[in-house]
């Protein structure tokens, strides 16, 4: 295993997987999200999420997050899901979030934001596999008041959340 | 803030919150511990968990390290926890994990593990808080199919739980 070792003090880097906090975030059933103005996925829809950062919790990073991508501030009600996205050695960790009033705009690294019915995500211009399983797994468990998180997709979620990379 | 830069690469070294993976790991009702073999708090009871690899699943890494530590072949039940110890920026995962059968013994990095039964767990002499938190957390779900995950203990678990490092 190659390491990166920093010739004049000794510091040597050990590859850390890295963590991802963010949230579904609703108000009056619609649903929040950002157009990215940052690669990667340039123009495609996210949910507000990024970096934990250091002496930072979970939830206090995907509240951070919201109110950077989308000047929103938001209420985390729970978990929703932890993936683990190995191939780029991520841990992502989604909050199910409220919006108590519809106050927001487009942060320094989003284009737009907007929020959305149901119907009227655009499915087509989505920019990870997680947003869409992300999304899909909110709407199971919409009206229960707790539940066990979910972990990645599998089967027919997975496939169709697969689509979304090739456009 | 400063930062770790490479004279030799130009690498910049971000410090980021690390993964800490483990499991409430329970055989007959009984809770598996290990006695941790190395410092910081060598001597004391800890669950098995520790950091998590690249390119590995939380769950995977979970049972990595009772495997390592406790040469312990573990089920993944579900998510018991999700803490935030920020202090140190660590993001713990512990799961629920079963024994299928009684086979362990101690890893490199454990001096003795064992089964307790939970009148018999060595309180005074626990690792760290967060061990306190999953064991008492568990007891509280033992018997559910599924619960939502604890975060962080408070209140007076939490006070409990400091009295673990005044030994």
């Amino acid at each position: 295993m190659e390491r990166h070792v920093c010739v004049d003090c000794g510091w040597v880097h050990y590859d850390n997987p890295k963590i991802v906090v963010g949230s579904v975030v609703t108000y009056e059933g619609k649903f929040l999200l950002c157009k990215r103005a940052i690669n990667p996925r340039k123009g495609f829809w996210t949910l507000p999420a990024g970096y934990l950062e250091q002496n930072e919790t979970t939830a206090d990073g995907a509240m951070r997050e919201a109110f950077e991508e989308a000047n929103a501030k938001i209420r985390i009600r729970d978990l929703l899901a932890l993936y683990s996205v190995t191939h780029i050695s991520q841990v992502q960790i989604m909050y199910r979030a409220e919006l108590d009033n519809p106050e927001f705009s487009a942060g320094p690294e989003s284009l737009e934001v907007r929020l959305f019915e149901w119907s009227d995500i655009p499915w087509n211009d989505l920019a990870f596999p997680t947003v869409y399983w992300a999304l899909h797994q909110y709407r199971q468990i919409k009206d229960k008041d707790y539940f066990a998180p979910f972990a990645n997709a599998s089967g027919e979620m997975l496939e169709k959340s697969l689509e979304v990379l090739r456009r």
